[in-house]
């Protein structure tokens, strides 16, 4: 072709939708990079502990696989998903099969209900401070949000109940409340059982649809189990077809999250609109990567076990060294299971501005404010300790406080 | 939780988004259904062959990606994709990597062009007949579609200046062309050089984005390979940044399917938009799935010819067999390379209605008009060759042929 200097160069910022527009670099993704500097013992990200991989469960997985399915573990399969990976999952709440859909990682799950549910303006109600994530793949719907006030049992429903009824009042209605019970990301929260119960009749009772994300559930290291949300709901409606509440769950945080296998399961209508979307979004969830989490499917609850033993030492060994450590004033979260821990400083302390100080003594967290959809938080951060060792944990603390006092000075 | 027959159920369907709405079942997807039954011989499906699947080509690299990432080949990974695949694949057209971005099949790299380009009410430009897969990525933003007539040499690139040079003079803008110019899907043809420059100049002039779905280009059995329209843009404005020809290209048909891994190229402000998109669709493609990728590389030149080998041969065979068989007036398109082919049936068949009474033969296609983005092409069907053996083809092709007989009695 012949080259035309002259050829008109597209303004191609000004070709970007509206919605494209809104999106910014993920502010996490951003501090990472800040944080990944060699010798900075880094809190910040949310990665499951990689030593517990089961490394040869894949690899023994993926040639069995191969094996027992032959080319069809490499071909074009079905939008819904491998069916007994689908029949696993839907055995776990005594449900149909077909009420679940398999999706690219729980983010595809969430970006999902996002295009099927959400239009320009519509109201969608999140904790404050919520998943990061959930509120990216939201965004691109362009809908407002409320923040729920949230305390150690999780969300104020109180404060719930009272925003309803101003909403119902308005004549508004919210179309969507997201949720995270258990270990929640950032605070490592949960919701409690009572409050659970609340916010099941609340949202049936004011038409809003609850989306329960729960990657972490299974990963509880202390304190008793409690009903998830769709199970709340399947019991108050008396069915699968009735229930209001869209759980969402994944396998990365119990298996590996590299293979990007995760779930939503709903009503029909909305399975069936998923189903259409995803069809359009990536045709299917990888083949032989549902093949593979369905052959680790028998070693599923030894690896639980021992990643909730791990989580729950760190956890605690974390929780003592802020404990001795942190001013008084500092206050810490005590999470019961998962993988993030959540620290609301003294003072006017801002903790995206004391980021560089802390990553000058080599330690690293992630400020909490972008964790707010509407704003708050600047004297919060979320730490991880899912992957750290007990020696980065104690030296890791330790740096911590000593810039956190230095901020109190 | 105590039941409450009298919770409001909610009315699932009346809560979906507008663009949800819109949403449909893939006419395909529901033809394949009707066609997936035993005995039947399906040119309907789109799927690449699997006997020449390098089944332990996948087994081999999955264990090399496991022994030389270890539990990084199972952990979280970054947005943009796996770097040494990008650096492959930008090395094919000389352009930087970070120009490179890996997407969860073709069909994802559709779906977030979609989302970063399309507002409600755009104007997209599209082959008639274009790929449906296209057409449901980029519903759930609401575009308008003008329909560009296409022949044996691909676009009418002089019907595509009239229609540029009428919508200047209303004042209204195209945003998007979409086209597929190696054997195409549905059809099978190839877009001739000369309307590659001409295509590519236009829409260049015109300020319109050309998206060049390229899934098939390295299946070329017949003819002589031309230059992308992304290689045609990157000549006319002298570099990557300028260009306003955005690529998309997959190893689905080269190498696997089920692995879903592709690639879309193009100028930065595109590339940095799409992965915020991603980040909230997915947050990255599978892991080991790119590394498994990225270690079939040295085989995918053999790879290729393997293919191209068995498709061309098919090719032939099925054109032979239409030749001998076939009523006059039957048409066919001569693809020269891919796994389409293309009929058009005489006078008023409607290959909508044949289709019960080609599978009471034993044989099914998939009809031409859910290709057609604004209708037509009524007594169209597209035929895939990729899968059939020598004798799926002589007896289906038989059938097809009695039921076109039959419908022009």
């Amino acid at each position: 072709m012949t080259p035309n200097p002259s050829a008109p160069a597209l303004d191609f910022d000004s070709l970007l939708s509206k919605r494209a527009k809104t999106m910014n670099a993920s502010a996490i993704r951003e501090i990472l990079k800040v944080t990944q500097q060699p010798d900075v013992i880094s809190f910040a990200g949310g990665l499951p502990a990689p030593e517990l991989f089961p490394l040869d469960g894949v690899r023994q997985a993926a040639g069995a696989a191969l094996d027992k399915y032959g080319p069809a573990a490499l071909q074009y399969s079905t939008t819904e998903g491998h069916p007994p990976l689908r029949e696993w999952i839907a055995a776990r709440d005594d449900i149909p099969a077909s009420n679940v859909q398999i999706v690219t990682g729980s983010q595809q799950g969430l970006d999902l209900l996002g295009k099927v549910l959400l239009d320009e303006g519509d109201l969608v109600l999140v904790e404050a401070p919520t998943y990061l994530g959930a509120l990216q793949s939201f965004q691109p719907y362009l809908p407002r949000y409320e923040q729920l006030p949230t305390d150690e049992g999780g969300i104020d429903v109180d404060a719930l109940e009272a925003l309803l009824t101003r909403l119902e009042q308005e004549g508004k209605q919210a179309k969507v409340l997201y949720a995270i019970p258990n270990f929640q990301n950032p605070t490592g929260r949960t919701l409690n059982l009572e409050r659970r119960r609340k916010l099941v009749e609340l949202t049936a009772r004011h038409g809003v649809l609850l989306i329960e994300d729960d990657p972490y559930g299974e990963l509880r290291f202390s304190g008793e189990a409690l009903p998830s949300l769709y199970r709340l709901g399947l019991e108050l409606h008396g069915g699968v077809e009735k229930n209001h509440v869209i759980y969402c769950s994944s396998f990365s945080k119990t298996l590996v999250p590299g293979l990007r296998d995760a779930w939503v399961q709903a009503a029909t209508p909305i399975i069936r609109k998923l189903i259409q979307a995803k069809q359009g979004a990536d045709l299917h969830t990888p083949t032989l990567n549902q093949m593979i989490i369905t052959e680790l499917l028998p070693i599923l609850p030894a690896q639980i076990e021992k990643v909730k033993k791990a989580y729950g030492e760190r956890a605690a060994h974390m929780m003592q060294r802020m404990d001795d450590l942190f001013p008084r004033g500092a206050l810490r979260t005590t999470p019961q299971g998962g993988m993030f821990l959540w620290v609301t400083l003294p003072g006017g302390i801002d903790t995206t501005a004391m980021l560089e100080r802390a990553v000058s003594r080599q330690v690293a967290y992630v400020p909490g404010s972008p964790f707010f959809a509407l704003g708050g938080g600047q004297n919060t951060m979320r730490l991880s300790y899912s992957s750290a060792t007990p020696e980065q944990i104690d030296r890791g603390i330790a740096a911590l406080a000593e810039t956190i006092r230095e901020g109190l000075d």
